[in-house]
């Protein structure tokens, strides 16, 4: 492909509206074009990303045992109905009208129409299991639209649907699909984790969630670093500890005063102790109600557990003097000891391991010393409060510790079990003839999200590094001097010896500079460069250079498609497609 | 593919909404759901046709240099009030409002979402020509859906935009996409005509549509036999007449009584003459006006002509006594002889190239004979009022002669000129600094429709005969033993024999009796089909089936594969993508 004929006009400035890095590089690359907040035009350099993401899905999903269809966007309130989810879905479902006023809406998702679909077709047990999936655009009217293509209103995704006749059959899909997930992301040439999630708003029994892992993901994800464990922060699980055994001699509590000592650390450092060893409490509101949480000075507190505790939808950290005071709480000097007896107080099981803590004694200026938590506490409810960390031992293998990572959800699987079979009656025949709901499981793969992903993950200063698998193109090819007949021939030579190998070459024949061509191809991001110019020609030289790793060298054109080659294996390209 | 794993319930009776066969053999075959009224899902056997479809307009868009993108599908209503078609365009334009009140509709077509990328992307004629498509579901909210998917509401839709900097440019646009057209359709397996039409609605310089030929077809087309010339009927260009020379003697009509014969066939047998002598006369309403209109007797009038000449958006033939009445006319016995001068009558040429008619006197039950046209006529007009027909000679070339065919619409190219460019600003910059509005065509392909015309054109009773290039599947593998384990084996033998070559097969291994196995491949239609059972295979044979011709042999085993490639390939076949 001729850069001259081909639609790519890059910025060299950050265009103001543009936060994340995959937005100001898409926008910079003339990847993508705002038609209306969160709707984009996918230009021609990224469509062809989008393609190859999109072929790699497919011929995972075909390799599993899917089938590929194509569902209406418009779709019949009359179903959404059948669900109830025309009530219960909120204004993300862009709700309209046709010219002879029936109900409609915009597929943010299929799960009505997939099931209809079941319910006329699917007749026997012998007809199970079934999984269907598409790719398509689907619309979510978003009430803040942001960060390009991370969070937009029309996006495309792949979901596919299975039906199954009981419960383990639906696992065995479900498991079937989370390893597919697995090989399509590894094909993407992307760094990802499946971790166990939490069901959401959908329903539905278990779930798991795809990250790429990138510095900018909005998700923090916890790894186990010796099996295969898995979490969201705010759902990966944490050893519980025993509490400590009762002492046969109980010290007495001694009172230190600290004045204006209101932080862990200050109270440690004043005391000579260290946060490990002190105990801080915390008050949260729900609505009227407030209620307290002590763990150990040097951990969080997860908010999800608490508030899961409290039965309450959202929760608050107490800070204005005036709810202290009508508690008759000292802030900055609170804790288990002596602790109000109308106020639920819930403890951290790490506490309640603790031989002797210092505690704040619920007394402006003063601690306590040679506490000891499982005579002297006396706590509404001992769990796990605390928030797990990088750090913290896997609870699943017990040999691993977890690692950190920030991710960006691009996939989730999901067992959705009866929900929508049985309110839309969904139904087979089983061996001894009796009627029974499908099991159902649905699976998103965000196809326009795995592509700014794709870039969030692998990206420098200087701009993209595509992944071999899902570049636009395989090989930026820089004629440095479009005038010379020489250069022109051997860029030809390079770009049809390549085309043999099903290579794709995306050639600057336009008049630029040297320096403003190499930017853009840094911009632009292809794995391989390669640049011919008069000069070193002249000694039979063109230039290699490898996006991802910077390193540059000198080849004789005669061996220069063998040398991108090999290249472009290296970096994990593969052209025979089907082969991982 | 086995078809125990792939969903097709197919149907013995004609679905009772379906009328035209597309609609009546996709239903039967499983290719399609109804969702909504003019809404359906494609089921994976109509999908996996409309992906060959596109892979091919991809392949030869491609090829032509243009360029794939993807705009969205929800349009923001500014964009449309700018080219001014917010209020132009009808109630087929879907208009809604997002959770902010906002305008928007649902993309019919991208005119005005090209025409912003090109006015924002393109600045200097060394930017052009550029030429932009995409591949997409898009929706009109048709009043009336009907015959299944060649009158739907969402349908999937390929549309292609040109920007040229002058008229002659664009001209070149619009003839590389004229024969991209017809290589596109050509790969399709398709006999197609593309022909000249009327510019319609959308407005612009000149227009073809490419018709696949079918006896269903809504429009009439007449081609020429000796050269490339075609037209709809509405629109077919005629040889006209010259006047007939005045006669040194004119002679002097003579009345003859033709008691109650009113139609040109009975007078003309009564009269012991041709049709091809007499004239006819006919009386058209357009509002509040009347006008008539003669030709010969064995010719049909050209409604259009006739409509543009009365300046009418409608006409409508008059048969109501009372309007007879009030203007003095006898139906059944009209003729411009004595015409009442306040009614103008329009006279096709050929009428005045005769040198003797039979004409109605104007009188009830009365004809003339010996009129001469140029001497005793005295026409508001004469201009070429009949319809050309089937027989008559091109006027293009002057050698070949009308055919005519029954056509359905699948595609149309377009210069659109600058009507969009103009009103939305979308400007470049000539070689001297000047702006200019870019020239535009437009280029669409229905490729949802074109999948429901190759089956219009490609049935028999039995059911579909797919062309093989854009086949479901190519072979249809019958196991008519699937407890027979050689019988198995023999046919995952040729399936993946064939699979080496390209070769799709789907396995029918269902436990249904031969009967209904072979009634189930003749339906869905694959090119070929194979039948492989116990007893022949006992022999070491196996039965071959080419669907078009109904042509059977038996084959040895080892050869079927051989002997398969050699059919589809006599079929049309090409494994090798991009060779037509």
């Amino acid at each position: 492909m001729r850069r001259s004929r081909f639609l790519i006009n890059t910025l060299k400035e950050t265009p103001k509206e543009a936060v994340v890095v995959s937005h100001i590089l898409m926008l910079r690359t003339c990847m993508i074009k705002q038609l209306a907040s969160g709707i984009y035009t996918y230009m021609p350099l990224a469509l062809r990303s989008l393609r190859k993401i999109e072929n790699i899905i497919r011929e995972e999903l075909d390799a599993a045992g899917c089938q590929e269809l194509l569902m209406p966007m418009v779709q019949p309130a009359e179903l959404w109905s059948e669900s109830g989810r025309w009530q219960a879905y909120g204004k993300e479902l862009l709700r309209f009208e046709d010219r002879k006023d029936n109900g409609y809406c915009l597929g943010p998702t299929h799960e009505e129409v997939i099931t209809d679909i079941a319910r006329r077709e699917i007749r026997s047990y012998r007809e199970l299991p079934v999984n269907l999936y598409q790719i398509q655009s689907k619309f979510r009217d978003e009430i803040r639209p942001r960060f390009g293509l991370m969070r937009g209103r029309e996006f495309i995704m792949k979901d596919a649907y299975s039906f199954d006749t009981d419960e383990q059959s639906c696992d065995e899909s479900y498991w079937q699909m989370y390893e597919a997930y697995k090989r399509i992301f590894t094909r993407c040439g992307l760094t990802f984790r499946p971790v166990e999630a939490d069901s959401g708003n959908i329903g539905g029994s278990y779930t798991h969630e795809f990250h790429v892992l990138a510095g900018s993901g909005e998700d923090e994800i916890l790894s186990c670093s010796h099996c295969d464990y898995a979490a969201n922060v705010e759902r990966a699980e944490l050893k519980t500890f025993e509490p400590a055994a009762m002492p046969d001699s109980v010290p007495t509590p001694e009172e230190v005063s600290t004045p204006a000592q209101k932080t862990i650390e200050a109270v440690a450092g004043f005391l000579g102790v260290k946060p490990e060893q002190c105990v801080k409490t915390l008050v949260y509101r729900a609505g009227d109600r407030i209620a307290a949480a002590a763990l150990m000075g040097h951990r969080e507190l997860n908010e999800t557990t608490l508030r899961n505790e409290m039965g309450a939808a959202e929760i608050e950290l107490v800070t204005d003097a005036a709810t202290f005071q009508a508690n008759g709480l000292a802030p900055g000097f609170m804790g288990p000891l002596d602790w109000p007896k109308d106020i639920p107080i819930y403890v951290d099981d790490e506490v309640m391991a603790q031989s002797s803590v210092v505690t704040a004694a619920n007394k402006v200026d003063t601690h306590v010393k040679n506490v000891v938590p499982v005579a002297h506490f006396n706590p509404t409810k001992v769990l796990t409060l605390r928030a797990a960390r990088a750090g913290d031992g896997c609870p699943r293998c017990g040999e691993g510790v977890y690692e950190s990572y920030r991710g960006i959800e691009v996939g989730q699987v999901f067992k959705l079990g009866i929900k929508y079979s049985e309110s839309m009656k969904a139904f087979y025949l089983d061996a001894e003839g009796n009627e029974r709901p499908m099991v159902m499981g649905c699976y998103g793969i965000g196809v326009s999200r795995t592509m700014a992903a794709a870039i969030e993950q692998n990206h420098d200063k200087d701009g993209i590094i595509w992944p071999v698998q899902i570049a636009p193109f395989h090989v930026a090819l820089l004629n440095l001097d479009i005038k010379d007949e020489e250069v022109v021939a051997a860029c030809e030579a390079i770009e049809s010896g390549l085309a043999l190998h099903g290579v794709e070459v995306l050639v600057d024949d336009t008049a630029n500079r040297p320096g403003p061509k190499f930017k853009d191809a840094d911009l632009i991001g292809m794995p391989v460069q390669v640049k011919v110019g008069a000069r070193s020609l002249k000694q039979g030289q063109v230039e290699l250079k490898v996006r991802k790793t910077g390193e540059r060298r000198s080849v004789a054109l005669a061996e220069a498609v063998d040398e991108i080659l090999a290249d472009l294996k290296n970096l994990g390209w593969n052209s025979a497609p089907g082969q991982v």
